[in-house]
């Protein structure tokens, strides 16, 4: 049963309208609030809420701020005002303008408490919102100095009732956060999608999967992402003229230093390597198990089709060919967290193993 | 049935294995070399064909070679030679400098006729190899001047066997082309990925499915992948010089130019709107539906849940409030393929629609 009290939903676009979505499958009241009367009801009609007014504003315990970045502040603030029980919290892309906002008002923001749910989609409007949205998702919640503890454990509550897992954070923190793994991406997506444009057809019938992948989120709402980009624009900035150089990087290399060119590539590697795995599992480490293989024909393969057998993903193969022995050495590369598997699988078999 | 002869691949990783696999379903002989026997033992163990040499050179009549791009041109050279009969192919991701590389040898290259299969994967060696890998994917197949029509044939009979869709272009083109749908894609992911190097690592908790999706590509071989771009290394240049200035505009548009920025966000959606569909359907193009709906309460929810039903996508939605009027229209804007369900939905069920 959810911890959370009867909430407001400002703003029923794609986000808000998947909180209110989520949140009622928590089994929580949730009043939904929207300039554009057919957002509102667009997601009542999808069972995100209600668009009846809350019978007193005293039995408001929360309000989720979902507007526009450039509202984000004022919107906290007329929250703060209106619902004087509520904990207040806004799900924008960027925190640190949001409260400089907010605090530039002078109001008390001791019931504010900033977070921003990792997730979206390339769609927007309620009518793309989906209760699932935030399963399995981080979520930021960004206490400021003055957030008051209680604030704090409401919105925790609140992400995880949406099926998400809590990271806390500062606002600047945060902020740096998502200008790398977020804003900075996206800009990246933009310039592969952007170099399409001037493509004869016939050359976009060879688009594969990778670039399906790279451009994907390139076709979000280009004047929300203006908004978000520019609300983080001194985080961007720093990482920019970082790509610049590299950009400049490539350039020499592709022409005519491949070391330079390959350490770049690597450095693209190694990074994808950093990310922790979908439901907040770390990032795979790499680990080789050795298997002992007798030199006679039809080894290799026996040992092949039964390490396929343990389920475990190869990725790489080594193999010591030291004539002198009659035994060879296989090196096989697996994931950290796969090697136990694949060592009591071959080890049932009759290998010989260790790691 | 397949119309494809005895088949040689050479180099069996994971592209030659993913060929041997997918040729094997359909049913053609295959006998795999690898100047790794590791390689070609793990591509047989798997399926994809057999270690043992065909009984004669003459019953070949198609060679694949997928060794690493450097080795291309002389490796279709030697297949030449060592397979009088065949046909044979290479399925690297560059095209001009095998012929090339070919055509300095002098051989006769009427039975040579490159092609590449858009599919790959960031993990690589034959244990990574799959007979789906390229269901429904295209696959490029790119005679030169002198290519025997009847090659052409069997190399365009190989990629549909393998399950792929046909596009036939000149090298030229085709080099020009996976420039932009393939090379700078992965350098764009690659620019995403490096910049998670120096990340701390709870910033990375904040990962979501947009940046996998950007930089998932990143992972790929970055020894291969210098090869790839190193050889195409005049068509990336010219787009990279591009992305510099589009890195360029990009900073002045995030510090002080939200105009600037927009156009650039708003190119990179279209960009994402030329790409055809995942098996070669279209891009969507977008229209608008009209539905009157009558000035009541409740009216707007109910066309909502009926929409819904109709298990189209509503990319956006606009009302025209006129309040003279006791009837408002709705325009609904649906993928054009999606339009006549939409209407024939709605107005079975009572809705005044058109289109």
């Amino acid at each position: 049963m959810s911890t959370i009290p009867i909430t407001v939903v400002v703003g029923a676009g794609l986000m808000g309208a998947s909180v209110g979505l989520a949140l009622r499958r928590a089994g929580v009241d949730v009043h939904l609030e929207d300039l554009d009367p057919l957002h509102a009801q667009a997601a009542e009609s999808l069972g995100a809420g209600t668009t009846r007014a809350p019978r007193s504003p005293d039995a408001i315990g929360l309000v989720v701020v979902a507007v526009p970045p450039r509202l984000l502040g004022p919107a906290v603030c007329e929250a703060l005002d209106a619902w004087p029980q509520a904990v207040v919290t806004d799900i924008g892309s960027v925190k640190v303008p949001v409260l400089e906002a907010a605090r530039t008002r002078g109001t008390d923001l001791a019931r504010y408490v900033g977070s921003h749910p990792m997730a979206g989609s390339e769609r927007s409007g309620p009518w793309a919102a989906a209760a699932d949205l935030f399963d399995g998702r981080a979520w930021a919640v960004t206490p400021h100095e003055t957030s008051a503890p209680a604030a704090v454990g409401v919105v925790r509550g609140l992400a995880r009732d949406c099926g998400a897992s809590v990271v806390e954070l500062s606002p600047v923190e945060h902020d740096a956060a998502v200008a790398r793994v977020s804003h900075l991406p996206h800009l990246m997506s933009v310039l592969a999608a952007g170099a399409l444009v001037d493509a004869p057809p016939q050359h976009l019938e060879l688009a594969g999967q990778g670039l399906r992948d790279v451009i994907r989120i390139a076709g979000g709402d280009p004047s929300l992402w203006a908004e978000i980009v520019t609300a983080n624009a001194e985080q961007i900035s720093l990482l920019l003229h970082d790509v610049r150089d590299r950009v400049d990087e490539l350039l020499s290399g592709v022409r005519d230093d491949p070391g330079t060119l390959s350490v770049a590539l690597r450095r693209g590697v190694d990074g994808t390597r950093r990310v922790p795995g979908k439901h907040g599992t770390p990032a795979p480490d790499y680990t080789v198990v050795y298997v002992a293989v007798p030199d006679r024909p039809g080894e290799l393969a026996r040992l092949f089709a039964d390490a396929g057998q343990s389920g475990v993903n190869i990725e790489d193969l080594r193999i010591d060919h030291d004539p002198a022995r009659p035994v060879g050495l296989v090196e096989v590369v697996v994931a950290q967290r796969s090697a136990a598997t694949l060592v009591s699988s071959l080890s049932d078999r009759g290998w010989s193993v260790n790691q």
